[in-house]
């Protein structure tokens, strides 16, 4: 499919091709890269409100900087598509986020303009500070070193750890607060209504000038005045103008806050900045969705709409889309609802992640019992925690990716105080397009190891809704139920709750030879293999492990009493994984059996569709079934991918 | 031993007999607290400098709030010795850190007035929202809950998170900020100089009353001035005041700064903000070592500064000292710097641990290179990332405990981006009597499960020294050396570079019927115990791993086609250890041995001597001596710790 990029994007290369540009012709190539996303975004996918709110700041400061020797750090980067594509990847943007195609994120591997991968929120200060510094030690004084980061991920606690240092380093930093009122959902926070007052209000700009003409007015009111007039001045000056505004208490010079959309203007006040040395803040104003109506007034749905006509505004379904089985995270949003209803004690937690976890149905049933912490994952589990100790019963929904930020608060504040803290993990496993960032790969290894911790996945639906309600009776200590990113493969999911027996397994399907043992919704590629394999004669029996800790050992040693050959299969990773704890197991009762283990190999998957994932990592039914055939016919096998 | 409370202190069995004193007697109380304190901390040892501090802030918050109904919260807790001793631990508190004695932390299990376990630092505020937040939802309108925190811990992401999720909370919240520009080494960051903006000055307080008399003074001069006077007052009152302040920038109402040593006046002030409802905070100033004069002149070397003659101050090396052999840590900061002579391209990063982690060494040589970026270990991870993106080679040094904050940066930042960053963690292992929130148990199942990462641990110092040069050579990727808190084994270690082949281990003592398979210092128990065993007649051969990861395959086909009985040792977890890795090997290679895993059970080890937690985890030379006679008699092996 051919696009047409417009008069002046069509030309436009790399940046040097925009710097040829008169700043009146700025206006005319934003709009020909809005149109641009708009129309590849409509039909290939993607983020799409977040780069069409940095349209203008995007052409601003390739027009401005001196990319790539400045260095632009996009944070969370979802937003870089307008970065992207003038930076030599017009022609390859309809690969994005597809198999071999285009990372859906800034990558350093991909561009010399990607100065720092990013795909988790609240790194870019750090990373642009340690540049920064780097061109400090090396002489390079009049190199740019740019954080653009939104005000939700300003809330992500190492945004504020990044400030605090830099704001004693003399190192060129400028930090673009790229200010749109929201995350994927509206952000929340102190910190939101402190910008918000400064921006709706104009107050604080106005100050400045009140100040200033007040202080003239009165001092021409003659000599009496001037005494007390001078002693206010010095106060003002002193004290309050350097600690009036939040970012200057932090030694940054703030500038703003500028509308976010006049891109001369900006161009005007970025080649301004490019002078002035030291750390300093620009606060910009956007509008997340700018220049799509629908965008704009629905922007959590638009934050990444799927494909879409772009003309109406229909939001299309995807072929892949099971209308029967319902996503692993409504089942959850929908379940919490119905155990909260019953269990005063329950609450929820989201770290920024409402729609993203389906959180939002508890927060619209029962307000007062939800919390939208913003991004901020270690204080997500620790404040669960707090809630905990008072007897509440705390459902902390976190990705699996997301959760590596809070490693430390689940062994340090949940774990060794043995609380009872359930731990949802949405998108545990491979993630498809979102690619490498997102991955949950290493959830069953970190969580395993820690004491006090249960480990579990649900195989399905219902099994989701049986192990949310155990986990919610009495003293359990903390608990973690992981399940995968998308659909399940239930139509009737909405069964009675059953308890489930902590640390019990189940067989799903006896047989001989071969034991296939699974953990999660993996699972369900097992039985897929295992109903291919019939027709081969080869008749493998499969266990559902359901709790990676503590292990069914009853049900292993009944497993490795019978069978010779064992083959596990997690969608997480080898090392140190539930295949591992199966050897443990193994090990520590001295058996001594075949074991194929099947898992996320010691490898970055690329960002791909979620099946193919599963295919390239080779844990899918196809890779079950070519071991399964393998052990039958007694031939050595190689679960390492090369 | 006995010890002198003094008069009034000796008649206090909880706070309700705290509470019969008139307001008059708490200076005495405190000052019988503070000699309590350096009696028993000078003969036991422990931390000193923070609670001598915190005296009169503890009696006063005793004094004043219901505890323990009303909730305090102490970050970190190294500061909470008055506060034990206040709440019926007086008599135990010889026991301080000593196996089976009291923890050196607060800790919920011990006492119910400790309301949140604590350890690491800047978790309070998280842990106090969510109590106030739990109250809030049980109607307890009146209960307090009070987070006690450093201006050092304030620098930790997640105190921001907290403060962030506090301001739009309306539960009933009281942060003090503990503000004595330390942590265990002097507080940096842009934070810091601004607290001490405030309080050096005291611009800010006379602030107020200045705008107040100005404007009044001005107004008498008549009807002209008024409106100008109005109009500057509207916009005083109703931008500036609110925003004149970080924390008010925050929704917190702030009060302060207070002398943290007037204890009446302390009292006087929380009472009052007692009936205050929502989100406060006190900026309180105290002076760490208060009370102790060595220690407010050199508060570091005070922080926790083992067994000492009170009188004279003469700190008492301990017995258990080998003059000879050095720290690791220092081993660490003597050949950074050696190494950063010939290599510019190094640089040193350390959150807020220069002395603990013997940075201090490299900060003092090359201080343009080395950076202390606070209570801040995210940060410091990213950081490190962004310098090694412009070819520099940080060495970023976090004790193992500590990084597990980091475990988000280490995988999103660097292993993906496969970026050449050291990471030196120290204290790995059990670590004595700081205890189990200090534990270095879980790095080895938590970093080698990251793809690109190398994970190494030196048996000796000139290991250590060797796998340092070894890592700052050219491109080697994200690099983990693992060691032990305390002292090495070598006299005579500062021995010329060499480098070592990544991925190779080493032979140490070759043997027959058992291998023992070691990783890092715990092989020097190994070596006790082989030396002990050849008296028996028993001699199993000894290998040091050395890596991990990468596992060095030459090796381990060599040893499991040699021996039937293997052991490994690690100090670490043993979900998803060294051990586990080497049963992945085993598997993968369709071996069957018989193989011991020994390291630290899926268990909670207390606070004890080192060398007795090894031995409680069934890890030292005893009991690898007990496993080897059992596998030269083939007696079946049982290694779980029940």
């Amino acid at each position: 499919m051919q696009f047409d990029a417009g008069e002046l994007l069509s030309k436009i290369n790399d940046p040097s091709d925009l710097k040829k540009l008169k700043d009146d012709q700025l206006e005319q190539v934003s709009q020909e890269l809005r149109q641009y996303i708009i129309d590849l975004v409509s039909v290939n996918g993607g983020h799409f409100a977040a780069s069409l709110g940095v349209v203008e700041l995007t052409v601003a400061l390739h027009y401005v900087m001196n990319t790539p020797y400045d260095q632009l750090i996009w944070d969370v980067g979802h937003q870089a598509y307008g970065h992207k594509i003038l930076t030599g990847r017009r022609d390859s943007f309809h690969t994005n986020r597809i198999v071999d195609g285009i990372s859906g994120f800034p990558k350093r591997g991909e561009s010399i303009y990607d100065a720092f991968g990013v795909g988790h929120s609240s790194t870019s200060i750090s990373a642009a500070l340690g540049m920064a510094v780097a061109s400090q030690i090396k002489g390079e004084k009049d190199r740019q070193h740019i954080a653009i980061i939104g005000d939700g991920a300003m809330t992500g606690g190492m945004a504020f750890e990044a400030l605090n240092h830099a704001g004693i380093e003399k190192s060129n930093l400028l930090v673009i607060l790229n200010d749109n009122c929201m995350s994927i959902d509206p952000n929340v926070g102190a910190l939101k209504e402190y910008l918000t007052s400064i921006t709706t209000s104009k107050r604080y700009n106005r100050f400045r000038d009140d100040i200033a003409s007040v202080l003239s007015k009165i001092s021409e009111m003659g000599p009496n005045a001037l005494g007390a007039v001078k002693k206010l001045e010095k106060s003002i000056k002193g004290t309050l103008l350097k600690n009036a505004n939040l970012f200057e208490s932090l030694n940054f010079r703030y500038f703003g806050p500028v509308d976010g959309h006049d891109v001369k203007k900006l161009a005007k006040t970025l080649e301004d900045l490019r002078h002035i040395p030291g750390p300093k803040l620009l606060h910009c104003v956007t509008v997340k969705g700018k220049g799509y109506a629908l965008a704009e007034k629905d922007q959590t749905k638009w934050h990444a709409p799927g494909l879409f006509d772009k003309i109406t505004g229909e939001i299309k379904k995807s072929v892949n889309d099971k209308p029967t089985a319902p996503k692993y995270q409504d089942v959850f949003g929908n379940t919490l609802v119905e155990l909260a209803e019953k269990n005063d004690k329950i609450v929820g937690i989201t770290p920024a992640m409402p729609s993203g976890s389906s959180m939002n149905i508890m927060m619209k049933a029962f307000p007062e019992r939800s919390f939208d912490v913003g991004i901020a994952e270690q204080h997500a589990v620790t404040f669960s925690a707090g809630l905990a100790t008072q007897g509440l019963m705390p459902f902390c929904n976190i990705y699996s990716s997301f959760m590596q930020r809070a490693f430390d608060q689940v062994i340090h504040d949940v774990a060794l105080q043995n609380l009872n803290v359930v731990f949802c993990l949405d998108r545990a496993g491979v993630v498809g397009a979102d690619g490498p960032t997102h991955h949950g790969a290493y959830d069953i290894a970190f969580m395993r190891c820690i004491p006090n911790m249960t480990v579990s996945a649900p195989m399905n639906e219902e099994e989701l809704r049986n192990l949310m309600y155990t986990a919610q009776l009495e003293n359990k200590g903390p608990f973690v139920i992981r399940y995968p990113r998308g659909n399940g493969v239930m139509v009737d999911w909405k069964k009675p709750f059953k308890e489930i027996e902590i640390g019990k397994g189940r067989l799903i399907q006896d047989g001989e030879a071969v034991a296939i043992l699974t953990f999660g919704a993996i699972g369900n590629e097992a039985s897929k293999a295992i109903l291919e394999l019939a027709e081969e004669g080869i008749y493998p029996a499969h266990y559902d492990l359901r709790f990676a800790k503590p292990l069914d050992e009853e049900l292993l040693h009944k497993v490795f009493q019978k069978f010779e050959n064992i083959i596990t299969v997690e969608d997480g990773c080898l090392q140190g994984g539930i295949g591992s704890a199966v050897l443990e197991f193994m090990a520590d009762h001295q058996y001594s059996r075949k074991v194929v283990r099947l898992g996320i190999p010691d490898a970055i998957i690329e960002h791909a569709e979620q099946k193919d994932q599963w295919n390239i990592a080779y844990y899918d039914s196809a890779a079950i079934m070519a071991e399964c055939r393998k052990l039958v016919k007694g031939i050595k096998t190689d679960t390492m991918v090369s």
